[in-house]
C-alpha cells in the first residue's frame, strides 16, 4: 500500500496533541492526552508511544499508510540525534532520546524540532503562509518565539538558535529580558511585555483610564484586559497598544529587510486582538521596511490557532516520502 | 571531456572582471576590461561574449571543458528570466537581455544573480565563510550591500530584497536615507555615513581633533581618515568610530538572533580598518546578541577582496553540475 497519511505530535508542558494528516496537510483525526511530567519526565515518551498505537489499532489503520511521524517539542533539540535537552517544563533537563524510541515503539521513521519552528511549518504550509518559500512566524504568548522559512527550508542556524525572534533588541535602553540582555522584543510584546508597559506608562500618565487605575490599585491586569480596554477607546491603554506595535513593527520591517518574506505571520494568545492589532504592526512595518519589502512583504495574522503545531510536525514526515 | 571549470564574470560601473576557476574555486586565471557603458549600455554584453571568446580561443580552451558562467551584476535581476533593469551606472535602466545573448554568444549555460549575493557566495565558498551552510556578508562601501546563505542557499525573497542589510533600521530618530526611510544601516556605516556622523559630532565636540578641525575646516574628509586618526589615539575620531561599531554591531547581533549563521563576514572599502574595527563591532554584537548566538556566531573579516565577486560569480554555475 502506498502510505497516504502523516501523524504529527505537539508536545507541550500541559498537553500533548496528536494529528493524523492527509500528505496535503488535511486533519483527518486529531485527540490530545495530559502530560504526565512526574520523575524527571520519563512517562512522556512510553505515553506517546502508547496513545499511538493505541489509536491505529482503535481505527484498525495499518502501518503501511503512514509515511512516517513528525513531533514538535519544547526545548532545545538535537535534529539528527532526534533529543530532546533543557525542555524544563517537561522536566526534561538532560539529553532524552526521543526518536529513537518512538520509531522502534511505533514502528514508523520519526523526526523533531522544536515546538515554534513547527508551528511556523504549519502555519507556512496550510494556513496563513499559504504554502510560499519564504515564510517569518512570530508568535506572541507567555515569550515570544519564531520560525523562519527561506527557500523552503526552515532556518536552524549553526547553533539551533535561528528565528530566536524574541531576543531581537528593539530597544537598546529597554527592560531587561530573563536572557541577560536588554530590550529583546520578548521584554515588550509577550503577554507580560505589554503589561510591563502599561506599568511603565502609568507612572506618568494623568488622565481617566480603567487600566490605569487598575495598575495602581495593584489589581491583575492581562494583556487581554489592555486591548479590550484599547479597542473601548481608552487612551491610556490605546498608546500602550501604540507602542506595542511600534516594537513588533519595527522588528518586522528589519525581518522583512533581511528576508523579504511573502508573509510575516502573527500567532499566539496575545494575537487574539486580531485586525485591530495587526493593521497598528502594518503600519510601523510600513514606516521602518525598505520599500520593495514594504510593496511585496505581508503583515498576516495566524489562522491555524492550536492546529498549527500538529500540522507542521506532521509536514516533517514529508521528509520520508520516497525513502 | 567532462567539464572541470567555471566562468565567473564581476559586471561593474568601471570595470568587468573575468575568473576562469576549477569547481572547487581555485582561480587559474582572471583579467578585466573596462566597461563601456555609452550608448545606453548596449556595448557591455557584447564586449563580455567577445572577451571571454577570445580569452578561450587565447589559450585554447575547449567549451567543454566548462560547466557554465555565473555573472554578478549591479541593479535588479530577474534571475529567471536572465535579465536586469534599473543598473543605472551601466545605463541600463530598461530590462536588458543578459543571459540569453551571452549564452547563445559563448555556447555555455548563463546564470546571474546581484552582485552583493554574489561577492557573499564567493566569501561563503572560499573565503571567510568556510563553505559554511549559513553566512550572512556585509560590504560597507560607497553604500551599504548584503547577501544571506541560509542552509546553503541565497535569500532572494519573494521580490528579490533578501539581505538588503543596508536598509536594516538601526535609529528610528536617525538620518534620512535615500531609500525615503531614516536611520538605516547605510546612513552611518557606508563610506559617506562615517563622515555624516562625524559631521554630526563635530557639532558638539570641543577637544582638540585634527579631524573635527578638518570638518569644521570645510576640508575633504574620508572614511579612511577617521580610522586612521582613531588608529592614532585621536579622541574625537574614537568616538566616532565607537557610535559606528555600534550600529553595525547592533545590526549584526539581530541579524544574529534571525539567522544564528555561522559567520557574519565584513567586507567592502570601509573594512580596510581591519581588526581594529571588527573587534570593536564584535563587542557590540556580544552585547546585543543573544546567548546561544553570542557562542556560536562569529564576526570576521572578508579575506577574498576584490576576487570575492568573479569567485562567487562562478560558483552559480556549480548548478549545472550534473545537467
Amino acid at each position: 500500500m502506498t502510505a497516504s497519511k502523516i501523524i504529527g505530535i505537539d508536545l507541550g508542558g500541559t498537553s500533548i496533541k496528536f494529528g493524523i494528516l492527509t500528505l496535503t496537510g488535511e486533519v483527518q483525526d486529531k485527540w490530545s492526552i495530559p502530560t504526565n511530567i512526574l520523575e524527571d519526565g520519563k512517562h512522556i515518551v512510553p505515553d506517546i508511544i502508547q496513545s499511538i498505537n493505541h489509536r491505529l489499532n482503535l481505527y484498525n489503520l495499518d502501518k503501511s499508510e503512514f509515511l512516517g511521524i513528525g513531533m514538535g517539542t519544547p526545548g532545545s533539540v538535537n535534529i539528527s540525534e532526534s533529543t530532546v535537552k533543557a525542555a524544563f517544563n517537561l522536566n526534561w533537563a538532560d539529553t532524552q532520546e526521543v526518536g529513537k524510541p518512538i520509531s522502534e515503539g511505533v514502528g514508523l521513521p520519526f523526526i523533531l524540532d522544536n515546538d515554534a519552528n513547527v508551528a511556523a511549518l504549519g502555519e507556512r504550509w496550510v494556513g496563513a503562509g499559504e504554502n510560499n518559500p519564504d515564510v517569518v512566524f512570530i508568535t506572541l504568548g507567555t515569550g515570544v518565539g519564531g520560525g523562519i522559512i527561506a527557500s523552503g527550508e526552515l532556518v536552524h542556524g549553526i547553533a539551533g538558535a535561528g528565528g530566536e525572534i524574541g531576543h531581537i533588541c528593539v530597544d537598546p535602553d529597554g527592560f531587561e529580558c530573563t536572557c541577560g540582555n536588554r530590550g529583546c522584543l520578548e521584554t515588550v510584546t509577550s503577554a507580560t511585555g505589554i503589561v510591563r508597559l502599561a506599568r511603565k506608562f502609568a507612572e506618568e500618565y494623568e488622565g481617566d483610564s480603567t487600566i490605569k487605575a487598575a495598575i495602581d490599585n495593584g489589581d491583575e491586569v492581562t494583556s487581554k484586559d489592555i486591548f479590550f480596554a484599547a479597542q473601548e477607546g481608552d487612551h491610556f491603554s490605546l498608546s500602550v497598544v501604540d507602542k506595542f506595535a511600534y516594537y513588533l513593527g519595527f522588528a518586522c520591517a528589519n525581518l522583512g529587510s533581511t528576508l523579504n518574506p511573502a508573509s510575516i505571520v502573527i500567532g499566539g494568545g496575545v494575537s487574539a486582538a486580531g485586525e485591530f492589532l495587526r493593521e497598528k504592526v502594518e503600519t510601523y512595518f510600513n514606516k521602518y521596511a525598505f520599500s520593495t519589502v514594504r510593496n511585496s512583504s505581508k503583515i498576516k495574522l495566524a489562522v491555524l490557532g492550536n492546529d498549527a503545531g500538529i500540522i507542521g510536525a506532521a509536514s516533517l514526515a514529508l521528509k520520508f516520502k520516497g525513502e
